[in-house]
């Protein structure tokens, strides 16, 4: 049994484990890795570790689970670290990266030697808060929870971290790291070199043509939203994830080509099925539905243009937790605007539905 | 003086353009066409439009001027059939189409011969709603409303629009057809290329990585957001934007090829400041702020992550017009979570502000 589980980088996944593995395992003693100091004091107040250390050797001859929750490279050099350090029988080694082939590459290297128990993760939730400060118990509730089991693992390594982690309330499914690599390359990694590579070819069209600067509309504005995030991590996921990028992009440039062609021969009909054909796919993808990793709970409410709707609407659902609301934006052929609330869990989501049925005469979609 | 305005296509920016002329001259004549009867007879009861017909010739006799808010290709089929009717004197046509070239080399070519005046228009405004019925008399405040002269203008065209349109509140701005070709080329036309690529490229590798359709998350979702329009419009703008789009295509190749090169060398500093490149440019193109084309008025509240939250700034601001809400999802390093609510003008914005700082201890940024 994993008595001891040592979290190294108590950022928000790692500082947001511990909460979940502490709410079905309250008598387990939860240690801490954090280079910063920020973190690790908060982390310590919060009671969300036990101790905490800067020092990574420190707890990890203590630990039955250690959890590496450092970026990419880190987690790479702290498993190369592993290896030469003097650990408890039977310890079982496990990280959060965004790109798993590159780590499970290096278990593979330097545990197997060693016979370590390894198996690779990757919870698939996020915030835009950051630091053990943001640290949240339901982080995870119904998110993806990856494992990426590899010639390190060994048979009780699921079982173990199930049952550590049946806190957090999160799906867990097992794949292997090279299709993890390749499916976040085409839903992640290459959608962002695409969002930074249109923003910076505006930037650079707004030299001659200034007007770029004015004229961006919605649409735009939500394809480079992602263009702003943090470079360090996404430059560690491309070099952890190169052949899959690289793969994406040539097959890109020929779907672009294809609209090129259809553009320079006028094809019309060709265009229209282009983008008949787009908009069909990502109707069936449903991704404006529960079940993507975003994992939350979402309830669609037709609601009349006028003043106080939403407060209206807020009114009735007074205690319930709203993770988020959004007039919907998508062209649409009616007269109402679909006022769009994600909830956290079924509960509320049935809840708010029931209460917005009986007490508006609004139409409500749960999906 | 213009007296007798004929608005041909009675949709969403037809007949709010309607509206926004009666504001400031209640005692024009406005007459309408619209083929299809649901709108003709909703602009009537509204009283939107004073008379309307299915004919477009009908009314074309009768008009001062004629505004063409009709997609792109009957644009071009009603300025041919204009050059063969029998006009008023002074007449003054223009459009509202959202590529100007093919317009203007059309009113160039049919209606120069006649010595009709002829500027083109782009109202950049929209919504998710469509029809007579979503008509809304602010639907341009504060939007760039832009006209294309071109060899067809008379020098009277500009002073006579701005005058007919003052009650719609625009920001009027001229630039050159070409011009305005270009730079919506880089900032919608382009874009919606690539999320319909990125659409339909995901739609295919899910055939053989079945997790495509279930790992999409927030990134993937806002960039393939736009795919969903409706592929009847975007098709003619393609149709009539091809070399601009074209252009864009190819030089994105580029920067593939760019990134590609950087992957296969391994070169991580490269690819840091490729991302660093775009976070930069986007800050900079304060495409969050007003200013751009959606022409709302924003506030960023830093609130803490607690239930009925929004219900209560949104009580506060009981009677203010919300146009949008949202919490914004962008990675911040705060513990707070950034409310950003859109209001419709700046009267309503500095309220809500004044209101928020005076009566909860919240953060309010304004930009």
């Amino acid at each position: 049994m994993t008595k001891t589980v040592y979290i190294a980088g108590l950022g928000l996944i790692g500082s947001s484990l511990a909460l979940g593995i502490r709410r079905d395992h309250p008598d387990y003693r939860i240690l801490g890795y954090n280079r910063g100091e920020a973190s690790r004091s908060i982390a310590l107040e919060k009671g969300i570790v036990d101790e905490a250390t800067d020092d990574f050797a420190h707890f990890a001859g203590q630990a039955d689970l250690i959890f590496l929750c450092v970026p990419i490279q880190q987690t790479i050099d702290f498993i190369k670290q592993l290896a030469t350090l003097e650990l408890k029988e039977g310890v079982l080694i496990t990280d959060a990266g965004s790109t798993k082939q590159a780590i499970v590459e290096a278990a593979e290297t330097y545990l197997v030697p060693k016979q370590l128990n390894f198996i690779g993760s990757h919870p698939m939730a996020g915030s835009h808060k950051s630091g053990a400060i943001a640290a949240d118990i339901n982080l995870f509730e119904n998110a993806y929870f990856i494992f990426t089991p590899c010639k390190a693992t060994k048979k009780d390594a699921i079982p173990r971290l199930t049952d550590l982690l049946s806190g957090l309330h999160a799906r867990f499914i097992e794949i292997d790291a090279k299709e993890h690599d390749y499916v976040t390359s085409q839903v992640s990694h290459f959608p962002h070199v695409l969002a930074s590579s249109l923003m910076n070819q505006a930037g650079s069209y707004a030299v001659d043509h200034p007007l770029t600067n004015n004229f961006a509309a919605g649409g735009f504005r939500d394809m480079t939203r992602i263009a702003e995030s943090e470079p360090g991590m996404w430059t560690s996921i491309l070099m952890t994830n190169p052949t899959s990028i690289l793969e994406r992009i040539e097959e890109f440039k020929e779907r672009l080509d294809q609209v090129a062609e259809m553009l320079k021969t006028r094809d019309e009909s060709g265009i229209w099925h282009f983008f008949e054909q787009g908009r069909l796919t990502r109707k069936e993808m449903e991704i404006h539905k529960r079940g993507g990793v975003d994992s939350f709970y979402d309830i669609f409410i037709s609601v009349p243009d006028e003043e106080d709707t939403i407060l209206k609407v807020l009114e009735l659902l007074r205690g319930i937790s709203v993770v988020n609301l959004r007039i919907n934006e998508e062209n649409r052929s009616d007269i109402n605007g679909i006022l769009q609330i994600t909830f956290k869990n079924k509960e509320d989501l049935e809840k708010a539905a029931r209460l917005i049925r009986e007490q508006t005469s609004y139409q409500v979609y749960l999906d």
